[in-house]
């Protein structure tokens, strides 16, 4: 099953809001569907906002179709669509992929949109072999590579934040495949607990040996000697090889430098974002204050209490060993020229 | 008011679990009660959990004379407050003071159980203005030493955590009185949110300025420049400086050392563990998953998970630029010869 699909004329997604709970599919039929559908996280992760904008894009097409939009009414439709989550770049890379075959018709978008589909699900195969390939490269001559490696992640990187297999847990899903994975440590990831609701899940239906922990003690768990890599996915990589990604993935990469371990990041190209030279650059999205100060409607803190509420992190080039893409291992030390 | 007390026989104290919504306080009559209340954490905090430990003898002392305890029970019992909670030290200190008295009968027990919330009292304040005078020392010539100072801290060591006032955030609340205090940024503390329930609730009594984050989140507010020093507590110091904190601190003085940001430990000297040579030989309490994966009973993650739910970390002296006590301001760097 995709996590993201195009059926019937509707976009249908799996709800992550509701897992590990429950599995429900939403069929999306407006631009104001999805839209909501992103804000909210129902449908999440980098890769598979780049469906979502690429099939967003068909969406509004055929609502413009629907209630007679003109050309300008489209292009602001496809601005909300691109500013209802604004640190990933693969939604506006998406989104582009398919607005740029407007002038051709629905048809071509709707091909766009599907091509885009079937190149991530390609692209997460070929970053699941590439890294696992890259772990076993990198950790020759230690005890993991006659043992079997134990991957430390953060959020979810799998099928659900993908249109199928995943970045990271695409790596961990090809070492499970090979006999060659040991358990894998997840951090809960806080405050939408992608790591214990939704890897967890995925990692609990591949048999996969885990445990989860808390934000906190991700970098004592790299310092206490019980992993071997970090492993993990990338909303946006700046020209310079910063990572950013999911708020908490910084720490484990300055554990990882302390304790000789490598942090690698598994990656489809369409979040490289060479526009941006530096990861200073891009815009950090901060959401609401109650993701962080209540719990299922339950307030943990002070009544006045406020949140800084920092969705994603910044970790600097030199912190990463290596960025898996479908094409390529880049070291962003060696750019660098250290 | 302080977080507990001796009060007509009884060990009284301010039950942790039910705040911020509630302030309710516990009696507490017999051994079982208090080992009860330290281990799902009604009381807690290094230093309260030394007076927990003094006055713990006392308790001990007159069940023995009501159950007709000989010698040997009243050790065992006493063994049981002490293992409650395995890696603060000060459990163990308080245990040991007041039973140094023993032999001298039950009111001399009691005196020397006061005295230590007494010289918590007044090793707060101390440690409050050492700390804040120290802050000022470290910030000289940077924007901090004209402007307000902006402190970044972790978990809950306020009064809460001590007989009365706080560690490091008796150092807050002594920049506050001299109105030298920006805004404060605290740590949620996962998994129990010591930070949003019990730091937050202090905070706000006090009429600070502050914001709660994911604890995944700390290392990222110092790296972006909004902190001038990180300020916490610790659960026990080893002789060489290493910092055994709560859980998520290691990660604040990676990002600290990074950032050229001061990283400032707040203890008793009843925290220093001279005994210890350094932080490895310190046994780090394991909690259960329960408090990882789930939340007010509500499961998070998938039935089957479980989770490593390591409850302190340690911070290497090397990455600590003062640990502040009544007595003094140790400089770990100075000690290793640096």
């Amino acid at each position: 099953m995709r996590t993201i699909d195009w059926r019937d004329g509707r976009v249908v997604i799996v709800d992550q809001t509701l897992l590990p709970a429950e599995l429900r599919t939403l069929e999306l039929t407006s631009v104001d569907d999805l839209v909501d559908a992103i804000a909210r996280l129902a449908v999440r992760g980098a890769p598979a906002l780049g469906a979502a904008g690429a099939l967003g894009v068909v969406l509004a097409v055929d609502q413009a179709d629907r209630e007679g939009w003109d050309d300008e009414r489209l292009a602001r439709e496809l601005a909300r669509v691109r500013a209802a989550r604004p640190t990933a770049v693969n939604l506006s890379w998406g989104i582009d992929r398919a607005a740029n075959r407007l002038t051709q018709g629905r048809q071509a978008v709707l091909q766009e949109a599907l091509a885009v589909l079937d190149e991530d699900v390609a692209a997460n195969r070929s970053i699941g072999e590439r890294g696992a390939d890259l772990l076993d490269e990198l950790l020759a001559g230690t005890a993991a590579a006659t043992q079997a490696i134990r991957v430390h992640t953060h959020c979810n990187t799998g099928s659900l934040a993908t249109v199928e297999s995943g970045t990271a847990l695409g790596v961990v899903r090809v070492l499970h495949q090979r006999r060659r994975l040991g358990r894998v440590y997840v951090d809960e990831t806080r405050p939408l607990l992608q790591g214990s609701r939704l890897t967890a899940w995925e990692l609990d239906r591949l048999g996969i040996d885990y445990r989860v922990v808390v934000d906190g003690a991700g970098p004592t768990v790299i310092a206490r000697g019980l992993v071997d890599a970090v492993v993990v996915g990338a909303d946006r990589v700046a020209a310079n090889g910063d990572v950013v990604n999911k708020v908490g993935t910084y720490p484990l990469a300055l554990a990882c430098a302390r304790a000789g371990v490598p942090f690698v990041v598994a990656a489809p190209e369409s979040t490289i974002d060479e526009a941006t030279p530096t990861g200073s650059g891009v815009e950090i999205e901060t959401r609401a204050d109650a993701e962080v100060l209540e719990w299922s409607g339950v307030r943990v803190a002070p009544a006045g209490a406020r949140a800084l509420n920092l969705a994603f992190d910044v970790t600097p080039a030199d912190l990463v060993t290596a960025i898996v893409t479908e094409d390529r291992a880049i070291r962003p030390r060696e750019l660098a020229g250290e």
